[in-house]
């Protein structure tokens, strides 16, 4: 990854130089990052962009030509600079592995770093995890929807920017696509790259059927012909059917595909169907890739819609019906004589409130392995579930019951400690192939599009008793 | 900007090793950049991107390692991959200026240029005006709403991607916004920078007075408190006060402002200026800054909300009521014997059937200088407007009437000839400003957020007939 040290908001240089210029540069203090609200009402999301999070923290470093743009702003002390010339971040970072199942207001990062660097990284690690969970979560209900038939992913030229392309396909084969049109993600990341053709290549020649010759003399054993430039029913699929048994059958090669990029789905994908069955195409795959999300794929399917392939574009490479991931960095605690001051944020929206401390996240598992629920406790409580004291803050009188064969995991792990990866990075088809573990142990209720269930997460009654005190202390004393 | 020329879809080199393998490599094509929908129902689009389309295509460059990972899929011939390898892009590029209005199925760009160099750059053109057309247009639309107001852009953390963050800003500035939280959107394209606090600052310190004290003496002159970490009305806004006469009042100083995140914006902004007013701090400005967009800024209004200025953050920065522009990239022209063959691409869906040939945009201006209207004219059409034919395609019948003294102009100039450079790229600044130029010559009817009125886009009878005859010659023949 390129350099992006300087893609910051103004104001952490502000506060950053304020801090250094109040002597309170080694002064430790621990950030969360998390978020508040699934997207798309859904039950839960695909932590993503940790690789980029944890490569932009080992890299960070202002040059000189980042110094000399900040000393031209004239309200940096030259104390203050000389600093960041010389900055690395040396702090620890902890979080869940690329891949993992959150819920909201769950630690997906947490940083314990001296202030001004902590500060610093804030807009970075938002929108590295911001933007990678909203497309790998959207690319991974598009992929539930698809019912096992196979995604594509086609959306880099409606992408917010080149990294929505690049970092986005990175995404969508976290949430489980299985390949993509975009070149540079195969060259990047391994993702694996398909592609044929547009309607520029039927268009160029003089008719249909040219076109399509043409193209199955050059790739016989890989021919998927567009069938939508002209009529699909009257001329694209005659057309490929004509090549199929003209062209493609004397070299000895079935044709592959056809594909469908505009017009009704549902109708025509039945209508292509049998007309490829009556020809004897049986082994043919209708391939679609128009406008698709996961709630089309539910439409289509009810339709009974013949469709083998999906290509998705705009509406999971941008996630279009919930364009934002509104994950947020907050401090938590401030570390003294080797101990954790909590800190809060209050807020007349109680759901902003946030949860103080230095803390981790546990995921209770039944018997069977299935997640329950989720719990969170300040970092240095010894856990022992079966005699744990949990409180649903929104009903602190519920007793939650945790049986006695039920088992307990701390979701965080260490990726960096002084400035150091401690952390073997996984690779992208491991990310792939965990979230469908993951994915094994969340309930079917959790899953569904329509108001799933909502995954409960507890605290401690420690965690619980020091936010009810810091809130009671708060009251007034501002 | 870095080389992305391998952020392309694959089906691009499929073809491209197909017209190259076939002997098309030397052939000559057409193709024309439009869109066919205003985003959000609105009335037109600012076209942008341009400079970084252009860029693209003078440093289009396939290097070493690109050809062997090419060469790794087995698909390519050894020929081909050498064409790509000494590849530069060779043709012409015309185009509207960036910062152009633009309206549906009128070419933005137009490439003219061999076969192969003319499809490979189809995703990259696409994304980057797609990306920063939608942008620009979505942050005017805020930037109008806010009625003269400042408009600040804090988006970063929430964009899709970091060139979302960066490209982004870049657009919003075209659009006309004032200043960014994003520091390397100054540094790389003098998008002037603000940035004064976070909650974090603010919880930092034992309490809000202590926090807001800290800031105004390092500070003292530039001093713009974030009022909302506890409670606005009761702490946020007292403590601002006390600061304000205890600590910058005896230094000479006022206070800048005052920043609300969260709640009740228009209750609140009423509120505080009511609170700052009586404590003879008229001067001290209310900023916002919470999840705002060009319809909350009219609601805002219309209850009389006391606000100085906006800090736009995530709906702006993904355009996230309508987060996708639908560019698109279709062959119009084959180059024959110095002739433009036109090319079609048929729908059923009419609105998606292309208008063929190497054509230019003209605007129709009354005497006024406003815009009346746009036509399309074949390349080498000779146009007198006072005696042109032109013909409304949906309904062939009406008379387009321009009066004497109205006037007309080709939006269209060449940017690129024969792969050479040959426009001056204006500043951002000078493209700020040319926008809001082009604005005052659009009628108030077409920039209304509801309904605007539709801007005609009429055809020249002989661009008119030459589609007629290429739907009618269509029919039945493929």
């Amino acid at each position: 990854m390129r350099n992006l040290t300087m893609l910051m908001d103004f104001y952490e240089l502000t506060m950053a130089n304020g801090y250094f210029n109040l002597g309170l540069k080694d002064e430790w203090v621990v950030f969360d990052l998390f978020y508040r609200k699934n997207p798309d009402n859904g039950g839960f999301v695909i932590a993503a962009g940790l690789e980029q999070a944890i490569d932009y923290l080992l890299n960070l470093d202002f040059n000189q030509d980042d110094i000399a743009y900040l000393r031209s702003k004239k309200i940096f002390s030259e104390d203050f600079l000389a600093y960041l010339s010389e900055l690395r971040f040396s702090g620890n970072v902890y979080g869940v592995k690329e891949g993992t199942i959150v819920y909201p207001n769950t630690p997906i990062l947490t940083i314990e770093a001296p202030l001004c660097e902590a500060q610093i990284v804030e807009t970075m690690l938002l929108l590295t995890i911001n933007h990678q969970s909203l497309i790998a979560t959207k690319a991974n209900r598009i992929v539930r929807a698809a019912k096992g038939r196979a995604v594509m992913e086609f959306g880099a030229r409606r992408a917010q920017g080149y990294d929505g392309a690049i970092y986005g396909t990175r995404a969508c084969y976290i949430g489980g696509v299985g390949s993509t049109a975009t070149v540079i993600a195969d060259q990047m990341f391994n993702v694996p790259t398909v592609g044929t053709m547009a309607h520029s290549w039927v268009q160029y020649f003089d008719n249909e059927y040219e076109a399509f010759k043409a193209y199955a003399t050059i790739y016989p054993n890989n021919c998927v012909l567009l069938v939508d430039t002209y009529d699909v029913i009257s001329s694209g699929v005659p057309n490929a059917i004509r090549v199929a048994k003209e062209i493609l059958a004397p070299l000895g090669h079935k044709l592959q595909g056809v594909r469908l990029d505009s017009g009704d789905l549902a109708y025509l994908s039945k209508k292509v169907r049998t007309m490829l069955d009556d020809a004897g195409l049986e082994d043919t795959k209708i391939v679609v890739s128009n406008s698709i999300d996961e709630y089309l794929l539910e439409s289509l399917f009810e339709q009974g819609a013949m469709i083998d392939s999906f290509g998705i574009g705009e509406r999971m490479i941008t996630s279009s019906s919930e364009p934002v991931f509104g994950g947020v960095y907050k401090i938590v605690a401030k570390k003294q004589d080797n101990a954790y001051l909590p800190k809060i944020k209050i807020s007349e929206n109680t759901e902003k409130i946030t949860n103080p401390g230095f803390k981790w996240t546990y995921r209770v598992y039944d018997e069977n392995g299935m997640g329950m629920f989720d719990f969170l406790a300040l970092h240095d409580e010894k856990i022992d579930i079966h005699t744990l004291d949990l409180v649903d803050e929104n009903k602190p009188y519920k007793h939650i019951k945790i049986n006695s064969n039920w088992s307990a995991e701390r979701l965080q792990q260490q990726f960096i400690k002084d400035g150091k990866l401690v952390y073997e990075l996984p690779s992208l088809q491991q990310i792939q192939d965990d979230v469908k573990a993951n994915l094994a142990k969340v309930w079917d209720e959790e899953k569904r599009f329509s108001y799933p269930h909502k995954h409960y997460v507890d605290l401690t009654r420690k965690l619980y008793d020091v936010k009810c005190e810091m809130l009671k202390n708060y009251e007034g004393k501002n």
